[in-house]
């Protein structure tokens, strides 16, 4: 089994010669002092961190995995060691202000480090992971005597920190959490309830947990606006230990290196983040940022699997393949096989173009918190509202069913332990359900953020995409077409929906998969406008994934089209008998027919 | 956890309404006496077994598994005494001769049976799920004296059977195998050699079990035409240990239930099956209902997710649906959300289509045993040869990734093991792999079955579909007009082919799919049309996944013809410049690129 290598050099020529980034950092006045060669550096001690600590434990991880004793729980085998290392270099800390310990490196770091991280070991960084929304939580909205208690641990990563939301009957739905916060005679509150799911609410990584609890208080409305935020730890800051308690830790199909815990409040004392029934919108700062984090574990895992099948591939001979002249071995090597180089080369196609847009939407997160010109932080806010969703859906989903293609190139080797990349498929399909579903993601896209505006920011979106790629060659052409019949499609559902509510979370998916598909084509465009033309070896490296994309990948896109339009066609002419038309209304179906 | 209910009304409906099995078979002399009562007595019977005994030990299976200590395998607790009830009532032999000790009934009840048996525990029916085939081989091709010994037993079920095939390094090519028989002074002979992924190769269900092993005869040229079959018991029928040993068993990303052995003959003695060197001739005997019954653990895999997420999207509340009135309850049901729906009818519609698909295709294996008419027997020959790799293919895949699709219904509880669905997603996982790869099937289908013959059977195939369907409504015109662009697809590829011998590899997948995709409708217009009009509740069962599959399913066909035809366009055109044209030449892309 070969474990995770962190692709340092990809990594850095999407970061330095497709997406400028140095450059454009360096014009922030934040980071005048962030050049080339700091993000260089950086990147290599995170790769050489990650690959030789962390990335040895993703096996352990899964097979030992985390241990619920007696309301403790005890972590694999090494994940504490290499926990305390990782505070203690500084990781959690890359992007975090000067002022609250952190080294204030642009947000891309962080990002990069968390794909790698995610490559190598999901388990292991879920842990860390959460730290980012705590600290920024804690910055914003904490009141200036909880900061000083609890900023600079959390923004350090010296105490780990949790997001308690979910509750047993509240998953999607938090306005359904009944988790009561009681005020005490001090200004304090006592919080009571269950909340399930709590990633890392217990573990032996750090000697404190700060908890983020959503509960309700006494005179608060029902629904998601009676909602505010608490502060719980599990040591106060005078070594009181207080009354959250880890109940139990679930059996998962996957990610058996991060406990998944159900928390006990017992009346637990806490503090107020925020103000009252401001909960959620004190959580969702953070959102965009968190949604990024989970595209890139969707990056990270797929690079992973890919990794391993490729490297399988070129060692293993099976078969004779098409169009290959005898040779002296029995057999040619499994990615000389049509149907393996398709898959192979169409997951390197989505890691690249995922990288890029990934790498991108951090950066426009680094102007949106730095930026001096409103326009640029306009943009920005546009690009992470809409594009944030897209890839928290389609890279999480493309981990899983491309993880899973990546182990049908192992044949039977790929369904057993040994190789690993089972684990891969068995982790990376958490990440299309927490952090908001992908049936989530993709109606926050069309019906929270291109509907109620009429779609103008997406089109605002669209025209500078259309900006970026030229339009002289055939694939530049193409990209066109398809940006021209994203917004017709757009306008389309625009027309339909007033006569359907219910049309616009029909097709929501197939709008998102729609939207993605024209972000990778674009993506892939600039990879290949960044190509050296003098250096046939580099470009070699890019050209299969790249004709991959074109021959496996986008062609999905005509058929997100006309399911769309089918849809609305259906609507706005109900009479009609188009061969593409439903068979019969949508909503005239009676699910009574299955609620029964 | 709802444990699986087989669902024997939809399956009698499938068998006798749609297909009117009973009266197709009863006009074969061998089934005079099979009526539709006695079908519905014996698939009421196997429903019975399956739920009370089966079913409740799926979980068990899981979590407990097949354990190895010193070269036995202890089963998971209650697989023993429910394969001894399973194989004392008669089961394994429900479709062997009677004068072999079986029950001489249709193949089409063998198939239901195991339908709901991998639905209910695909760990535990992997046991018996081997026998059958190894009844056939025994039967056509063993000697007297091996049949006197063996016959009978293996018949029954009183002793479990192995297919010992794959080595450490022939997996899809058993070409490669090495494993060695030497002639024996006697008349016998003595195989050495190891075999792995050796499904139910060892445990403590039966008291004997018989292996049949290809191996490699002295003199036999390499490759696959050098293999011989060879029948080597755990115990010969004198009560001696043969010296053949389990060293190890898998572990495995599911399917824990069903030991995964690594077997080692050790100069074992045993006897030749058939002729030498036609090991694999007499293997592939029975190939079809081999991989007939995979697709059918697809189905019932399908078939049990979509059963558990249905129960729980009617039960549990999130948010409100779209176009839903305020109702007393704080949050609609998860089945009245569009994208949970959507899941649902999509994953019915591919388990109605592919009951009916499957028992199909059984009923032309009874045809193909038993029609004295020589043209009823090419038309079901074809039939197998042509839609079996295609169910294989895609009711294995629509297992693994509409079983992730329901255990997305589950939001966060469907990850953990609590509620059975991501067993199932484990479980299926394999199916994709065994009894030939999925690439593997769609290279038989097209490599090996359409191209040859130039498409002639497969055209006749299309012809006996396109007859069976109406032509008077728009969803009847719309399935000639897609089959009509099948034939043209597949012209196109055999037009294509002579200039590139890579093509028809590359477009394989492709090409299987749009052919299940003209099956699936066409079944679904075959149930439509047995819907009766009077009865608008029993029709209403059926209505929403016929909408879904127009909706959802079908629009892949268009995607898949786009891929073949720009595939093809660009070999007969090197020099289009069509915007669907693939970037570079396929085959003109270095693969040193990442070979190197």
């Amino acid at each position: 089994m070969n474990a995770y290598q962190p692709p340092t050099d990809d990594m850095q020529f999407v970061l330095s010669r497709v997406l400028n980034a140095p450059q454009q950092l360096q014009a922030l006045p934040a980071f005048a002092e962030v050049d080339a060669a700091l993000m260089h550096q950086v990147l290599e001690q995170a790769g050489k961190f990650v690959g030789e600590v962390i990335a040895p434990l993703n096996r352990i991880g899964d097979e030992v995995g985390a241990k619920w004793h007696d309301g403790q729980v005890t972590m694999p085998p090494g994940f504490k060691a290499a926990y305390q290392a990782f505070w203690q270099s500084g990781w959690p800390a890359l992007a975090a202000s000067a002022e609250d310990g952190g080294q204030g490196l642009p947000s891309v770091l962080e990002a990069m480090l968390y794909e790698m991280l995610s490559a190598a070991n999901h388990g292991w960084t879920m842990a860390p992971g959460l730290l980012h929304g705590a600290y920024e939580c804690i910055k914003h909205h904490g009141s200036a005597s909880l900061q000083a208690l609890y900023l600079e641990k959390v923004a350090t990563g010296e105490w780990l920190a949790t997001m308690c939301l979910t509750e047993p009957h509240a998953g999607s739905d938090l306005g359904l959490a009944r988790t009561k916060a009681v005020p005490l005679a001090d200004g304090r509150y006592a919080v009571s309830g269950t909340k399930i799911f709590i990633s890392g609410g217990e573990h032996d990584l750090s000697e404190n947990i700060v908890h983020l609890v959503l509960a309700r208080l006494p005179d608060a409305p029902p629904g998601p606006k009676g909602l505010s935020l608490f502060l719980v730890p599990k040591f106060y800051p005078d070594g009181t230990r207080s009354r959250v308690h880890c109940d139990r830790i679930e059996e998962k199909m996957g990610l058996h290196g991060s406990p998944t815990c159900v928390m006990r409040f017992d009346q637990a004392v806490c503090d107020l983040v925020g103000e009252p029934c401001k909960g959620l919108r004190a959580m969702f700062v953070m959102m965009n940022a968190a949604r990024l984090h989970v595209a890139l574990q969707g990056i990270g895992l797929l690079d992973a699997a890919w990794q391993k099948a490729n490297a399988y591939a070129q060692e293993r001979r099976q078969m004779r393949a098409p169009g290959r002249g005898k040779s002296s071995a029995e057999a040619d090597l499994i990615a000389e096989h049509p149907a393996m180089r398709r898959i192979l080369d169409t997951q390197r196609a989505w890691v690249d173009a995922g990288r890029l847009l990934a790498y991108r939407t951090a950066l426009e997160l680094d102007q949106i918190k730095h930026s001096p010109d409103t326009e640029v932080q306009t943009a920005a806010q546009r690009w992470c509202a809409l594009v944030t969703p897209v890839m928290k859906s389609v890279f999480t989903q493309q981990a899983f069913h491309g993880g899973s293609d990546c182990l049908q190139v192992f044949g039977g080797h790929g369904y057993v332990r040994e190789w690993g990349i089972e684990q891969i498929v068995r982790d990376a399909r958490v990440a299309m359900i927490y952090e908001g579903t992908n049936e989530i993601q993709a109606i926050d896209l069309l019906v929270r953020k291109v509907l109620p505006d009429g779609a103008s920011a997406m089109n605002a979106l669209l025209d500078s995409l259309q900006a970026e790629i030229g339009a002289s060659d055939p694939n530049g052409l193409a990209a066109h077409a398809r940006i021209a019949k994203l917004r017709a499609m757009t306008a389309q559902i625009i027309a339909a929906a007033p006569q359907d509510a219910a049309l616009p979370f029909r097709v929501a998916d197939d709008y998102l998969r729609a939207v993605a598909l024209v972000l990778i084509d674009a993506a892939w465009l600039r990879i290949e406008g960044c190509l050296d033309a003098q250096n046939p070896n580099a470009s070699a490296r890019w050209q299969a994934p790249a004709q991959a994309l074109r021959n496996w990948v986008l062609p999905e896109f005509e058929m997100r089209a006309a399911i769309i339009a089918a849809q609305c066609a259906f609507i706005v002419t109900p009479l009609a008998t188009s061969l593409n038309a439903p068979l019969t209304a949508p909503l005239a179906t009676p699910l009574t027919a299955s609620i029964g």
